[in-house]
């Protein structure tokens, strides 16, 4: 039986392995594929102290330290298909048929971006198609943007990319919004951001790259805008099934409710990364690599104290 | 004016300040010194992704990629005397005389670890003596080593090295701990555990390193516990003054207190890193950089929102 098993091969999994084995826990890590979200960052500006990084080769080199400490960490490629709790922990069932029991969990499955569906979105992403405006939107200097959505991360997306961007159209297909209606105030009376609403994405066009966005109703006597880069900002789906499973509870977000230690509510179960409600939600490389040793560090505490300290790291 | 002032040249605040510049949020960055308590880690196991790193050059990374984002970041080492609430910002103070405005404060100024004051502990700093269980039990492999302190935190190093280390001493100048019972009776039970109670150090001796710890009363017959290294785990005292005199509400333990955002009980105010109440009071690289992280993109917020919005990233 594993001291702790993981969940998810992306920075949250791979810090919280590192931690966990510098505490000498046996470590399982597992997950369907490697490197997470991380895979799909070109460039990454953000993980500080690499300047210019590849998203994959970043992951390399975080699966590369988790992979240093010998027998002490195991690392799978594999599906987990369901968890049930046994006596003194948790037993992984892969989809092989193959079982695996830890005494607790980390789950590190990260979360996906929520995809419009339109017509060219797939097949321009990485190519002016990005999802995380804090990540791309410095790569779109005195460039022509679409950002998509109504809600704050549409709203705060805008505002992000507006502070780089020449031109921002803020492509709603409400006239409506979720976010807060003074930060919509706020960013819409900014000079380079209009708003484009009542209006659907029906296409995303290009050629090597994106070149624009076609609506499914013209705006302002254009049916297609012309855009150098499309932020879609129309939510996450963390991957909370198996937790879910688990009976852990969600945010009102539907993220996995963790609290400062990272425990969830299902004593023994913690996690880490873009599937929780930690960091207020910011999914970063750096947010995940933090919440992934603090998860490991309440991991430590737990089994230390036979399972009575719920994490609470003291300074 | 700037639209923020960062205070602290660690972890925390170099990487508040990449996060804001990519904002293109104007940003003066400022501490006493470069580096914060990543400049003592001779060696570092545990920042994501490199398996060994001096902290040194880690801590020169990290500065470098502040600085990398030309006039957005301006970087000043200097002592911050004082601070003040100005109309619709804050005003630094410097020890030069100079003052700096900006429109918000991320307070990044780490902690320092509690001193015993024993004679050697200065001399042997960094040659067997550390103040981090986490960060260095993993030098200490089959070695033997006293742990001083009384606290959830001596307590838990105890338990961490005890993991890789041959025999633990625990050393505590009392006979009652403050930890939890539970837990102390948990690793008092582990073989490689031996309490030493009522006794304080009298001095840390060695050679070119530690070789033991010279009590205040004999132990079992010795005068000197023979030892490898020395883990003084009897507090952080964070720097919180300049917070403080703002009137930012500390937590408990005497941190800066911070909500999900990052944001101190004042408005306009951040905090990130070592000096508050984030990350479950796990001091660790990581840590720092992803609450750094949040600090920015928090800032950002409530600057875009004109100082309504709080910080709350939507997912």
């Amino acid at each position: 039986m594993y001291d702790v098993l993981i969940i998810g091969l992306g920075a949250a999994g791979y810090t919280a392995a590192v931690y966990s084995a510098r505490y000498k826990l046996s470590t399982f890590i597992v997950g369907a594929e490697e490197g997470g979200m991380g895979m799909t960052a070109a460039e990454v500006g953000n993980w500080p102290g690499d300047i210019d990084v590849r998203g994959p080769d970043l992951m390399e080199r975080f699966k590369n330290h988790a992979l240093s400490f010998g027998d002490l960490v195991t690392h799978k490629i594999a599906w987990v298909k369901s968890i049930e709790k046994i006596d003194g922990g948790f037993r992984l069932h892969l989809e092989s048929g193959d079982t695996v029991d830890g005494k607790t969990i980390i789950f590190a499955m990260g979360s996906s971006k929520r995809h419009l569906g339109a017509p060219g979105e797939e097949e321009f992403s990485g190519k002016g198609v990005t999802y995380c405006a804090t990540c791309d939107a410095f790569f779109y200097r005195n460039k022509t943007v679409a950002v998509i959505g109504g809600g704050d991360s549409a709203v705060e997306g805008a505002a992000i990319v507006a502070q780089v961007a020449k031109q921002v159209y803020l492509i709603h297909r409400r006239s409506d919004f979720r976010a807060e209606p003074y930060w919509v105030d706020r960013v819409q009376s900014r000079d380079n951001v209009t708003f484009v609403l009542e209006r659907n994405v029906a296409e995303i066009v290009g050629n090597e790259r994106v070149t624009g966005v076609k609506l499914d109703k013209p705006f302002e006597g254009q049916e297609t805008l012309a855009v150098d880069g499309v932020f879609i900002e129309i939510g996450s789906l963390p991957s909370t099934e198996l937790g879910k499973s688990l009976g852990c509870a969600l945010d009102s977000k539907g993220f996995l409710q963790v609290d400062g230690a990272m425990a969830t509510t299902v004593p023994g179960v913690f996690g880490a990364g873009d599937v929780t409600s930690g960091s207020n939600h910011f999914a970063q490389f750096a947010t995940a690599a933090g919440e992934g040793a603090v998860a490991a560090n309440s991991v430590f505490n737990y089994l230390q104290s036979g399972g009575k300290h719920e994490g609470g790291h003291m300074a």
